[in-house]
């Protein structure tokens, strides 16, 4: 896509057709202007085939407010709107809705309070929060969507890769098998939710981090074909980098060529006083050769090189991997927990595409609407009580138990203050039967979760570095329960409705006859 | 991502950090301006889990092309890299080889040849043919390969879902659920590959098709939060788009509420000399649905209505949809067929996402480095016959039979042609056993697939219309077994390598030890 092109289709028109028909219709009706609220948020986390998600890690806020400061309705995106035709052959879009957009069609009127990027998020709970004239917080959903949705995918993936990967670093290699420059996103995703570095070298460099790699059979590959070895290659790769090498020692035969290579370069570069960092294993049986090659590394005394595997790993992979070392190292002589210590996870098609799941979701949905002075509510009914959105303006509030376990989530209607109540019920969302009070002797704090991050077009906040969203991701992800942290079969946390909040959703249901 | 930023994430930065870190040692070695050839193929076809495709369909290559002519190393790249530093402090880049990047790090001596987009296309056949300076060739394979591997993915999910959908109109809708920009790539790729249409207003702008859509679930929220009803959305709805009129039925109670204000409103459109379009269902049974609707629709006197159908569609979603109707309509007294030919799939999440694979695993392979005036062929070593790459430079070539179908794909050596042959061998690309000669009395005709699309960094072919690539994949979906279209178990496509090829790859194997 040429760079013309490129900014008509990321400008204001990356949307959905029907958001602007919409907006003409809320203009025609004279209710454009109305303010509306309208709530985004997911329905269940994601599900991996053979395993599941028991929390998400929230990101991409910054760069829709990014987003957002730029997008308006330019005259080349009036112009295409204007060439649009009805069936009969007439003008889609009349002039005076046209009119409408080029002078207003921007988010300077929009506000926003969303759950921080970097903190765990469940369903049901509202982690956005837009207000501002209907017919521009229409035209938000999808790209608000499409940026939110797949950021908190990642964050999510990356978030259980880190959780089986333990200490070990996390180094993220997605970007050949991202979908085109979506993969920057994917990237930014991954660092929130727990990767350690990219391999993406843009994007580390934009956010300040220093982008990690290897080499690729290429390189091995050149040697050979001009009729030189795999040692000289390895070679020149440590007289280049002596004090940066790390040899893929896959290309030929990984313990009968490029291991024994590797020790020989790794020899050389210890005898001129240069410590090696290690080796990458990207094919075969990658838990059989980790520990063999640590057997061989540490036989020649190279006990602290690092071992970076790759090939479609994930996090099933990864705990395969350690399982199996754990069982397999002792017969070969090898301590397992040192093998485990020394490897390093290089993650990239199943993180970048978060394999078995490939999409979030999420969905934004009107949930009031102002007449005179008052929020009108509303509220959207559905066959299964579990996909009615819970209506009006809202707040979300995480509670902590006395052991400062988080314990449940709970959304209250605005101006609703939890901390204020000798008790809190706890109502199911979409079930009658289930509710539970918990009292304030059994609660450590209650927190809310949502923040004002752009008040009438301006952002309140400075943006915050990707260390301190990872702060808040690793605070928040060690304050829930262990079983909610599994990776297979999770404890499902517990999101509930305040009272206040179930008496209005029943009664608008009831006043519609469901 | 503010636009500075952005500019430096997807620009020639957008790429590995091991790339520049062999690009570099290459310079060190004196190599890195040796002519050299990558190619990129793909090793198997997307399997979905409970089915596969049988081909797949090129795309990405126009935006490939149109990235190249702008990325080079510009001040602020150099920057950045040369802020890089290595474990002790030192720099990672040297200023010799910046220096290179800056006066030689653009594309403009890269030449390439390629499968165009909209062809079908099969597993280890080179798509892709990348020649020029090693160092540049080299950094161009994460661009190549991100750009590629996704809009080849959409486009084969895209013709699956064209397949099943037989004459119906398809138009997609996943914006919300791609990866971020990357989106857009997925509506250009879902074009060619079968969509008819997508709701993305600024991607369909930039193609020049109109973008289409209906209204949302809001839509009749916002009536309903303000005191009004359904019927009264609808009524709304038409009086914009007396012409266009699509209602969204399922909002409340899709056979109790909306298909009957529906039909109300369509027949005040009627009154008023206006032909309705038609419904669409978004939830529930939308194969019991659909034939509900159909015989409301047929008993009110609009036989010609669309039904649209939406939510989580996919090739196999669609098919039970066709299949359950086929069963079910004649006891509710309606012609299955009139329904299905009545009905539009709007296509999302599954599509733009690629459901149950979402990523194709294109690879790009150095097959062959110039030494003086002759090229060393590149092999890689493989654990897996099958994994082996295909040294040296390279044709492709279609061979149709005596019917004109698709019989096999053969990869030839620069140079041969086997239309001169009077009988051609086919060899099975791992498989020592396997071979089968194709006598010219079988064979109708003899296609070379690689076509020159840049020529020392200059495009040697206008960029074809995306009308242009459907006609393309058209043909060739026309000219495949129907064995081989089948969206579960295909029929396995031949890919054979000559007699000459396969000679070559044993002997460098033998050369090796192998």
């Amino acid at each position: 896509m040429n760079s013309v092109d490129q900014r008509t289709a990321e400008g204001i028109l990356f949307t959905d057709q029907y958001q602007l028909s919409m907006a003409q219709l809320y203009f025609r009706q004279g209710i454009h202007e109305r303010p509306a609220q309208f709530d985004h948020f997911f329905r269940r986390y994601p599900n991996y085939g053979m395993h599941e998600a028991g929390y998400c890690v929230n990101a991409g806020m910054e760069w829709l407010l990014d987003w957002m400061q730029d997008a308006r309705f330019r005259d080349e995106d009036i112009a295409h709107l204007r060439s649009q035709r009805t069936r009969t052959g007439g003008q889609m879009f009349g002039d005076d809705f046209l009119d409408y957009l080029r002078e207003q069609g921007d988010f300077s009127r929009i506000s926003i309070s969303a759950i921080p990027e970097g903190r765990v998020v469940h369903p049901n709970v509202p982690l956005t929060v837009v207000r501002g004239p209907l017919a521009m917080a229409q035209i938000l959903e999808t790209p608000l969507l499409n940026q939110l949705n797949y950021q908190t995918l990642i964050a999510t993936k990356a978030a259980r890769i880190r959780e089986v990967s333990r200490a070990a670093m996390v180094l993220e290699f997605g970007l050949r098998r991202g979908q085109d420059r979506g993969a920057n996103a994917g990237s930014r995703a991954a660092l929130i939710g727990g990767a350690d570095f990219t391999s993406n070298v843009g994007l580390s460099h934009v956010l300040g981090y220093p982008p990690k790699g290897t080499h690729a059979h290429a390189l091995v590959q050149v040697f050979l074909a001009l009729g030189n070895s795999e040692l000289e290659a390895f070679r020149a790769y440590a007289e280049s980098y002596p004090d940066d090498c790390l040899l893929l020692v896959d290309t030929i035969n990984t313990l009968e060529s490029g291991v024994p290579n590797a020790i020989r370069v790794f020899e050389e570069l210890r005898a001129a006083g240069h410590a090696p960092m290690g080796i990458r294993l990207d094919s075969g049986d990658l838990a059989y050769l980790a520990v063999q090659s640590a057997r061989m590394l540490d036989a020649a005394g190279f006990p602290d090189t690092s071992i970076v595997l790759s090939n479609d790993l994930d996090e099933l992979a990864i705990w395969q991997i350690q399982s199996q070392i754990a069982d397999e190292a002792r017969r070969h002589g090898v301590d397992a927990d040192a093998v485990i210590h020394r490897l390093i996870y290089g993650v990239g098609t199943r993180l970048v595409t978060s394999h078995g799941e490939g999409a979030l979701g999420g969905v934004y949905k009107l949930v009031a609407l102002q007449e005179g002075d008052t929020w009108r509510p509303a509220i959207k009914i559905a066959d299964s009580p579990n996909k009615m959105t819970n209506p009006g303006l809202k707040q979300a509030w995480r509670i902590y138990d006395q052991r400062g376990q988080a314990t449940a989530d709970l959304v209250t209607l605005e101006g609703e203050d939890p901390r204020q109540e000798e008790q809190i019920i706890l109502r199911h969302p979409g079930d009658h039967s289930r509710h539970r009070a918990l009292h304030q002797n059994e609660i450590s704090a209650v927190e809310p979760l949502l923040v004002e991050m752009l008040r009438v077009g301006r952002p309140t906040l400075p943006a915050p570095t990707i260390e301190a969203m990872r702060q808040l991701r690793r605070a928040d992800v060690d304050r829930l329960d262990t079983g909610v942290r599994r990776i297979m079969t999770p404890h499902i946390y517990h999101v509930s409705l305040s009272q206040q909040l179930w008496n209005l959703k029943q009664q608008l249901l009831s006043e519609m006859g469901v």
